[in-house]
């Protein structure tokens, strides 16, 4: 079969957006999309919209068409992708898919989600609505699943609560050389571990803001790609997986099973495996998150994540950087946006687009997490030889 | 490159389901199909939920993921197709896609949406969000694109206001011999077309009710069909296509572009034509709309489709048999189901599991419409030799 290759990306800026909705965020990123890979809008066959609830959040359902007309891609065809906070992921699946099984010469792949005219109580409880009502009568929350897994794992790996800081830390360190993340600012490590506490041991720094932007692929076969540029990168492995959708029913609070299941099926697909990737966007919702990806994945021994970390192995010179982008705790956290987001922020390390934060890399990897880990998506790309 | 198949079908009892939630109506058609098409659940590796809006209807998100947990289908990957009304045959050009692209070697469609415990006035204004605001805010709802459209129709086509009743009555007389039909009754001309203005010149029995209900679909390429049964359906021929959002844009307002594009795609796919077809599915969501895609279709010429209804060439014993399910009209319309159930009735038709409502068929057609043909799906399915 042949092999599926992004020939374009793009992200408008992540923030604050007043006054503007939706669809205007979502026309934007994708007509600068159309623009960075020179496909005109006729061209495409195909537009997915990643979004989680436009309904919920503004009203407005029916955006893959409002967008198909924005563009003046009709009559491409087109349709939303919803899987909760790992949406975006689950759009560069549908997309992939939408290519290689032959339904599509040109797919353009759009995520956003526009959140912050609400307040951060309402936007939780919609973010909230994805959890299994069992669960969130009692007042499980998504933060308070994180910072329940987060004392479990400082205590049964006898690791530091500034582990957890330095993620906060580097993270942010990296967004000041995304002039599109949210927050452009360092912090340092005494200003994270003294922030408000928000789910013990978490606090404020711990957590993703809430975020209004969206961002763009352009997928196509390769033979398509060639002709339209040299730089271009394939993507090598893709693969999503549930884990139980009430949480506490899983064995091993540490182990998220949708990461592992989707990791090893991204890794088989690709024939890459955990040593040979050079650079990750992991879904740092909350900074432990980061620690049980980069375990599920491979990246670390369980439990010893945090010391790779600490080592500054996954700083932007170190051995295996994470979150170059500044990831969901910087660059912000537009629910449908963010899965697509990654692949912008790898696309661009792996066509050497990304300006200050360029580090060298020939394979790349996202994992975009939906829920407390609920369906993860992973995919694996390279740069095209 | 391979055919997709379809092994198993069902659908629950479509109508008002009290006491009962959308996860409870995605479990039961879920469970069903499995049992329908003798699979595992431990076998499905894609389950894709169509689903409009259960974040607006019920509060509550991530009904994929908890439906891979009802079911126990963990770690298959899922997520949520919304095309609005057309997210059930989005759901199955997702489904095909999953399966043709190699990703999935059995993917369980499940469509349903939970409807009834909303007044209609709570629940058209959902629907009504999918419309392009700029028309909203005039108050031009779906019902009203209807009367306008057809008050065209019947004047530009010199068709009597009779020929649109008469699709109320036959699809209500396919409902009566359909058990999982929300109305099972006939009505008659009269009944029709002295019930109650709601858009003119359209009346009350020229509309689908609100439904709560769900279907299911199990997919995978023949090869592995063959290993399960002899008697299965192929997906012959599949696409999509949008029209214009704004609908006032468009050149003729009795030409649906994303009927006839996609019409034309699924039929280049197949290698079939209008003539090929023995039964086919359509999306009655108001009288109207069966006339616009009949003639979209190629069933009849433009301005010519009442004239085939009023002859009974679509009655269950003509020459080409239309919504022998009942139809949306009678059936119900679970917004995000009945696009998949479309395709029970078909696939249930050409495996001769259609009992009372058996007609004589080897090809079979749903046309599955978005919005007011914002977005169109149309399939094409044939009995397996």
């Amino acid at each position: 079969m042949e092999r599926v290759a992004i020939i374009g990306a793009s992200m408008t800026q992540f923030g604050q957006r007043e006054g503007e909705w939706i669809q205007d965020l979502l026309a934007e990123a994708g007509s600068e999309c159309l623009e960075d890979a020179g496909v005109d809008a006729d061209d495409v066959e195909h537009l997915y919209v990643s979004n989680m609830a436009s309904g919920e959040f503004e009203g407005q359902t029916g955006v893959p068409n409002a967008l198909a007309h924005d563009l003046d891609a009709m009559p491409a065809y087109t349709q939303r992708v919803d899987q909760t906070s790992s949406s975006g992921g689950a759009g560069i699946y549908a997309a992939w898919q939408s290519v290689a099984s032959g339904a599509s010469d040109m797919t353009l792949l759009v995520g956003g989600e526009k959140m912050t005219h609400k307040t951060t109580g309402e936007a939780t409880d919609v973010i909230a609505s994805l959890t299994h009502p069992a669960e969130y009568k009692h007042g499980v929350t998504l933060p308070s699943f994180a910072g329940l897994t987060a004392r479990h794992y400082l205590e049964r790996f006898d690791a530091p609560r500034e582990s957890l800081g330095k993620v906060a830390v580097k993270n942010h360190k990296n967004g000041v050389d995304n002039p599109h993340a949210q927050f452009q600012k360092e912090v340092d490590l005494e200003t994270v571990l003294e922030s408000p506490i928000v789910a013990d041991p978490l606090r404020l720094y711990d957590f993703c803001p809430i975020t209004d932007g969206s961002a763009a692929l352009m997928l196509c076969p390769e033979s398509v790609a060639e002709a339209y540029t040299d730089e271009y990168v394939v993507i090598s492995g893709i693969d999503g997986a549930t884990d139980t959708h009430v949480v506490h029913e899983r064995e091993d609070p540490t182990v998220m099973g949708g990461v592992v299941e989707s990791g090893n099926g991204a890794y088989e697909m690709s024939g890459y495996g955990p040593a040979d990737i050079d650079v990750a966007e992991l879904h740092d919702m909350f900074t432990i998150l980061e620690f049980l990806q980069m375990e599920g994945l491979g990246f670390a021994e369980q439990g010893e994540a945090w010391k790779r970390v600490a080592d500054g192995d996954t700083e932007r010179d170190g051995e295996l950087p994470i979150n170059t982008s500044g990831g969901l705790k910087s660059k912000g956290h537009p629910l449908g946006a963010s899965g697509v987001a990654q692949g912008v922020e790898i696309y661009e390390q792996l066509v050497g687009e990304a300006g200050p934060r360029q580090v060298d890399a020939d394979v790349g990897l996202c994992c975009n997490v939906g829920g407390f880990g609920n369906c993860v998506i992973t995919t694996i790309m390279e740069a095209a030889q």
